[in-house]
């Protein structure tokens, strides 16, 4: 396997009735600031669990971080914690309030303008609050990684960054916590959560079976999770099972020591940005046509997905990819994700602006091996048409 | 699956030249202690590597922890670091000296007799040096847990603890670094990571289908990779699966969520204590007998275990579970560890003596359902014979 470096510092409380133990998590005597969302917390019980479980805490509270979280708003609880002199930040909702709170611990203390955070990138911080988090939308990892997205609508921006004083200091994956969740965001999840792990497993073998087991225990898992959650939704077994798995996906334990592609999320971005898809959905239409143009250099991974996790052992190689492949889109598709562009009424008139907008961020050598160019992208799309 | 809270907070620095990288992760200016047990790491060039990655720091050495880490040898430690006021400990070696380095980082400010962490527990450990490990011995995983196993021969004690301050800050698994080791050592981590993920497996069904599928991971790279470090002990790529797999197996992370057992574990350390057999061979011995006496209320696991790990789909239930312990039973013979007390010259004259220490232990109802009673153990060595 390949060198690397893994850090999962942050510890979780995971099952029913979690939340209640936070108060053995932050430090006592700290003043608390609870990040929030919509106000999806208010209706499903968990703000009151957050709020009993901080009783003798001084907590004050900021609402109204988006889905994708902007700069702007974000920028309000900077200067609330400022002005308030608070210590502690509890985010509560899914991956954007938590990675809009990752960016608050960091720009609080920040010398110099917060914007550079993004531009500059992680390690230009030095100095972050300690945060914790509880989850209550599996999908994006974030409650368990030190990543962070943050949007800045009036500049067109939409940057990440990455900082090891960004990891949560505990999280809560309470699986009632997701009860309310409509059935399509659980189905969404599922389908990132695979995604997240094709991309640190499907690209060439170097010799990691064990990275490579758990990613095949990771798509078997979410295969069969996946369609009881459509199923029975309020079954706490299979939201259990989809919300730990979710956050195995991409809390780095798969990814040490193997090469990772991402391709399918990059051009997965594009088509969100110009067309508003789910994020779930753009995953759903790249990755079958990605798997179908690459399979020259994802080969041997393709052939080892094709036995290991859909049982196929009958026919040529190239019968072979192809029948995973297929099985990987039927999965999709169960999952209530449609699988090519035309589903979504777009045609290949867009794809000149897709490729467009790929070559304006710098996306022009992505994958594993650095050979999906804009020609090789252009291929994709027209294949997911 | 059941609650949990797992912290898994030791950073891994993973591959060959690794050990250089130490010198971002302790603190500059550190007054460091490098702890080490026999001497081995002056012969393979680990003690080189790691004086040389600490250029610049001020240091002091302590050698002779012993193989099961002593009390005594260790205040001695404890006393050079206060009169030495040093301030960060460094362990270069296997699970013994990580163990012992585990406690003097615990008694150095310990208020009271440091004799107490062990007796009152981890509980009563309120302060702990910060500590990083260079590991030469794949087996223990102490490496990335918090636990302890101290022995104190004078009053005939060796006992356990953990503190969640006791995980190491950082931990170096450089693959070469145990190219000097004996294969029969090699071969023992392998058996050792197979039984520490058996007692986290092999119990009864919670409907935790990802830590199953983690789970059997390990045991197919153990199976695949382990005949491949007989066979040519120094490939890089053998060393290194064997050496993460053997971190992973005991990191907290596959028995989060999950019942646990640790009978074989806990009837094996009565057959070294009064046999000086090694660790791996008492668990070659005890395994392959518990699975065929629990074989009651293990059952649903063991078919899947004879199903996923050994591929048996022919026969009855019975006979695919026998096939299992057999081929459980095979491998570890093949991986130079006979599994019959008779093969130690053990006879059942033994036995009385070592249901007398279980007794004196307090071992009387072991396994995940507590029904491992003295007469089961009496039944499973008889077994055993």
């Amino acid at each position: 396997m390949n060198n690397f470096q893994l850090h999962m510092p942050t510890k979780i409380l995971f099952g029913e009735g979690q939340i209640a133990a936070i108060s053995q998590e932050i430090p006592q005597g700290a003043k608390v600031l609870i990040l929030y969302g919509g106000g999806s917390i208010m209706k499903n019980g968990v703000y009151a669990q957050v709020k009993e479980a901080l009783t003798g805490f001084d907590v004050q509270e900021f609402g109204g971080i988006e889905a994708n979280p902007t700069y702007d708003t974000l920028m309000k609880a900077v200067e609330l914690i400022r002005a308030e002199k608070l210590d502690f930040l509890l985010a509560v909702g899914g991956g954007s309030v938590i990675d809009g709170t990752k960016f608050v611990a960091a720009a609080v203390n920040y010398k110099g303008d917060p914007w550079e955070i993004l531009t500059k990138g992680g390690a230009s911080v030095t100095n972050a609050l300690p945060f914790g988090s509880v989850l209550t939308l599996p999908a994006t990892g974030s409650e368990m990684n030190c990543g962070s997205v943050i949007s800045r609508p009036s500049i067109g921006a939409k940057l990440a960054f990455l900082s090891p004083l960004c990891f949560p200091k505990f999280s809560v994956l309470d699986p009632t916590s997701t009860y309310s969740l409509p059935t399509r965001q659980v189905a969404n999840g599922v389908v990132d959560a695979f995604v997240h792990t094709i991309e640190q497993y499907l690209t060439y073998p170097v010799n990691a079976p064990i990275q490579d087991r758990f990613a095949e225990g990771i798509f078997l898992t979410l295969i069969e999770e996946g369609p009881k959650a459509l199923a029975n939704p309020l079954d706490y077994g299979t939201r259990a099972n989809i919300m730990w798995t979710a956050t195995l996906a991409l809390n780095g334990l798969i990814g040490a020591g193997v090469p990772q592609d991402w391709a399918t999320h990059m051009l997965g971005h594009e088509l969100t940005a110009l067309h508003g898809l789910d994020h779930a959905q753009t995953l759903a239409i790249i990755l079958p046509a990605l798997m179908t143009i690459k399979q020259d250099t994802k080969h041997a991974k393709l052939l080892q997905f094709a036995n290991r996790v859909w049982g196929i052992t009958k026919g040529t190689d190239e019968e072979k990819i192809a029948e995973a492949i297929r099985k990987t889109r039927d999965f999709f598709e169960k999952m209530g994700n449609k699988t090519r562009l035309s589903d979504y009424d777009i045609s290949e008139e867009s794809i000149p602006k897709l490729i467009a907008k790929l070559k304006e961020h710098g996306m022009t050598a992505l994958g594993e091996n650095q050979d999906i160019t804009l020609e090789v992208s252009e291929d994709i799309l027209r294949l997911a048409l």
